[in-house]
């Protein structure tokens, strides 16, 4: 299971912190860390010092321009944020998280990312709408503002915690009730989501100058729905059957 | 709940840490900071840094060359620790020890010390004998060395879960089923000890040249008992009527 997680950072602008993140990480037995526009130098003296011995994830993590690059193989993306925003997205502890896991983890393609974002201000509202569900550490009101690696080291912790319970309720076999129902990647979500949103501007059901919040709120039906690969398939169906009778016109629209 | 709670630190080098430290328990609502012997200066650019703004619980962190004298008042204390040592002591789990502090924090002078040790030795075998309970945060085993600050998110995380659970369940009443029953400081079941290997060294069933185990054994037995205030009073009782016995002997030994 813990190998099926993935930690993103995105925009992070000190590599002490990186190398705090891979420390953490490496504490509770995670290893697969992306990058996503770093602000700055990731193998640094500073980032190796506070890896204090794994900088080996330093080393190994993959670095990508967008969000979407970093988690296009992802069949579940969790983002770390403070308390809700202006439309709220299905919020977990973490434990709720990852009490979650073992069932996302089940399936052979599952891939599970934790994103987290910049030290100074979080995460964008495009990229949480870009998440299944965020994940909030319950902190002091009063002082919520966690240190990088601190987040991700309660997220880790918990995520390790529930593993070893998992461990020890199916003696050590992470797949113990794994079928072969083909979880939909972040990647074919995200083109449905393109495809839809361009689809609806073509019918003038959406103006993109005045987005009001229709997309995040398509997003958020469609990801707490969790559609399986055919249900994509049939969606991206009458997707390309709308633009096709949008264009023809043979269709006409009611009165 | 956590206002009773204090974190002590035992000879940090590092002052970033001190200052990480800070940040973590303010994070998730601790106060009480209390050093002892720092191996370096605890104001400094980089612990106010680390500490991004929770700097007051360094200004009023207090410091004690000892652990006895930082944990004096204290009447269950928890020393982080990796695996178990020679001889075992009670060990929990972060979540263990979070559920059991409610009970611990139901008595008017409750006080609950959880202290961690030096960031490159931890806490020696002696501090760890002063400890009612051992507290082991299930790290990855090939890489088990959690950094100072991350180990006490860790701890106070859990610790702030609890409390948030036991507000749910109260309704916010810390003190729902206080009784008046009277805890054991540390200092009295110090001074206690004290009593005991003295006497036990004058009627020569211990040597303390030859110690083995003997006194931290009998530590276990007694933390793992939590005796109250009145029970404390009738085994220092036995220790004084031993002693006047060993010295007036007007008792003989049996033959």
């Amino acid at each position: 299971m813990l190998e099926r997680l993935r930690t993103v950072l995105i925009g992070t602008s000190h590599p002490g912190n990186i190398g705090g993140v891979a420390r953490a990480m490496h504490n509770m037995g995670l290893a697969d860390l992306a990058l996503v526009a770093p602000r700055g130098e990731i193998i640094t003296q500073d980032s190796i010092s506070r890896a204090s011995g794994a900088d080996h994830l330093l080393h190994s993590a993959r670095v990508s321009p967008t969000l979407d690059e970093a988690v296009a193989d992802c069949t579940f993306v969790v983002g770390a944020s403070a308390r809700s925003r202006t439309l709220p997205w299905p919020m977990l502890s973490p434990r709720e998280l990852a009490h979650r896991l073992p069932e996302e983890c089940r399936q052979d393609n599952a891939r599970v990312a934790l994103v987290f974002g910049r030290e100074d201000s979080g995460l964008t509202n495009d990229e949480l709408h870009r998440c299944h569900a965020h994940v909030h550490i319950p902190t002091n009101t009063d002082f919520s503002s966690l240190n990088l690696a601190a987040a991700v080291q309660v997220i880790a912790y918990e995520c390790r915690v529930a593993w070893l319970e998992q461990q020890a309720a199916t003696g050590g076999d992470d797949n113990a009730s794994a079928n072969d129902e083909h979880l939909v990647s972040h990647a074919d979500l995200e083109r449905y989501f393109a495809h839809l949103e361009q689809t609806l501007t073509a019918i003038e059901f959406h103006d993109p100058d005045k987005p009001r919040q229709l997309m995040a709120r398509l997003r958020r039906l469609y990801m707490r729905a969790r559609p399986e690969q055919i249900e994509l398939n049939i969606l991206r169906g009458i997707l390309t059957a709308t633009d096709k009778a949008a264009t023809d016109k043979t269709i006409q629209p009611p009165r």
